[in-house]
């Protein structure tokens, strides 16, 4: 674990944010900034882009200044360059929030702490930067203790399938049946729509288990933890990582997250997608290690790339396979996997 | 991963040693230097304690010059203080060696480097500072894609069951026998037996696959690579590290490792030891995602807690459960497994 200044110290973004886009000219980079702008409407004020950005949100433009008197207590810089670098501009546009009384919080790979000028502006400013891929200090090797409160994780079939938008979508559900529920992040998106987190990826490999512990403590108040599932137990490069997180997540519940047009691992065209009841039966085979009463409640697809009545279908097919609700959270939202996860864990 | 200085650059120790005991006062604080002396006894030239050392290797007692001047390259630091840290003498010691010729290796957890006082001993004087448990630079993500050679993993159903030292005994029996044979270190004893290695509980979630991939490369001279296996699919803790390890490996045999007297998980009183049958089957169902053809050759027990007759008569169990060799690597050698190992892989 790297050590932390104190500027980093909360370990947690302060909403509400204004985004900055800067000189962003296509939408894969502005990923980060529109999920925090889908799922934290409320918390996003504006965009900041400069002259040459192409792409947009749909929010107010503001200045940086504008965007401090119009309420905003952080700068998110959510646009990542080739490469998540920061150019010389982005640490200008960094300075320059810092010094117009703004936070500043960053999704992209190379470290605010890592700029000195940057850390110099926050501490004249007596302001905080937040890393959402840097690892808090002092995460603890994981006990397998088993803890109050009810854990659901997103599990999936590969990388990049739905994990973190299912998570999310199960506890706007949720909150909306009035039922207490938060989503725990995994993944610098998912940390930045949430305002806490651990990059679960970039933890050293002994901690793994101990950062899922961390990050979805004991809870007693009936109430859900949504954790954001990684990668997949059949990636061949992060499967250490998806284990680590299960068992420290102790679920009780899982979702399988899939792509069904999806023909190989991504990024490796040598690996075949798994099939779904093996990668089902593998997860829970795992999960019982420290939670031996694990169900599945659910299956969530992602059919983008796919017509509207094949969608359908295949959740039908897949949803009977299973005889588990089986949803495009996206396309059908996840109330029945909601259903039926209460009816298995009744209050 | 964290920087490294050109005093580290190497990545390989450089024997022959003179072995750092300091002022040790228990065995258990100076097992990684017994490991060293046991298994690469032609590399250790002497021993170096303090006046108030009580413990030794047998080993010749060399004051630092003497060391030099008996024709030592190293000065390997081996003995831990509670915490692994490195006191006010040891740091003496260290930059003392290095004045008096020698490069210094170290397998404490604090690390050589950030000890500003024996860094530039070490830059004055021209010579390398080598952490067994600092992972080098530049590790990649796996890629999962097949590559030349022969490799064996030990996989142990918990940590400290004697997957190091099967690997250990299966390279010399090897060897013996005229086949290359090369044993791959994951860990900071196994580290400085070999020279050279990755502490693989050490590297970043995201690479850990990938850093067995870096250590046990394609080869294509009829040898084997004994890769050091570490934790258990099994320990709550640690699994997430064991899976990434044994998905990078590839292995085409894999070694089960136990310890039959053990109660419980080594730490956890609350979880049981796995069942062996289970854990083997865990273990080549998940090393079939990249190596579909992987195959058990052999149990290694420790059985230094048990009487001689029943050591025997549970090897003879056990081994006929699985219809596989099953030795006590230490009391008994691993002819049985080398045997059934060459036999399931002729040249």
């Amino acid at each position: 674990m790297s050590e932390q200044g104190e500027e980093t110290a909360g370990a947690r973004a302060n909403p509400p944010y204004l985004l900055y886009l800067g000189s962003a000219t296509d939408e894969l980079s502005i990923k980060t900034a529109r999920g925090l702008a889908h799922w934290r409407p409320a918390q996003c004020l504006g965009q900041h882009r400069r002259p040459d950005c192409t792409v947009s949100l749909g929010l107010p433009d503001l200045a940086i200044a504008q965007g401090r008197a119009s309420g905003a207590h952080s700068m998110v810089i959510g646009a990542a360059n080739a490469g998540g670098v920061m150019d010389a501009q982005t640490i200008a546009d960094a300075i320059a929030a810092l010094d117009a009384g703004l936070h500043v919080v960053s999704g992209l790979h190379q470290r605010l702490r890592d700029q000195p000028e940057i850390v110099a502006a926050a501490r004249r400013n007596g302001l905080t930067l937040f890393d959402a891929r840097a690892p808090q200090p002092g995460i603890a090797v994981g006990t397998g203790k088993p803890r109050l409160g009810r854990r659901l994780l997103t599990v999936g079939t590969d990388c990049s399938v739905g994990k973190m938008y299912t998570a999310l979508a199960l506890e706007q559900s949720l909150r909306r049946r009035g039922r207490p529920a938060d989503f725990r992040a995994t993944g610098q998106t998912g940390i930045l729509i949430a305002g806490s987190g651990i990059p679960i990826d970039a933890v050293v490999a002994d901690f793994v288990s101990g950062a899922a512990e961390a990050i979805s403590p004991a809870r007693d108040d009936d109430g859900w933890d949504l954790i954001e599932g990684q990668g997949s137990l059949f990636h061949p490069s992060f499967a250490g990582v998806s284990l680590g997180l299960l068992h420290g997540s102790q679920p009780d519940a899982l979702v399988l997250c899939h792509e069904p047009p999806r023909r190989h691992m991504r990024g490796l065209p040598d690996y075949p997608m798994p099939d779904l009841v093996a990668c089902m039966e593998a997860n829970l085979a795992a999960a019982r290690l420290t939670n031996p009463t694990v169900k599945p409640v659910g299956i969530a697809l992602n059919t983008s790339r796919m017509q509207a009545h094949e969608a359908a279908a295949t959740c039908e097919r897949i949803g009977a396979w299973f005889g588990l609700p089986c949803q495009d959270p996206v396309s059908m939202g996840v109330e029945s996997i909601t259903d039926h996860l209460l009816a298995c864990f009744p209050a």
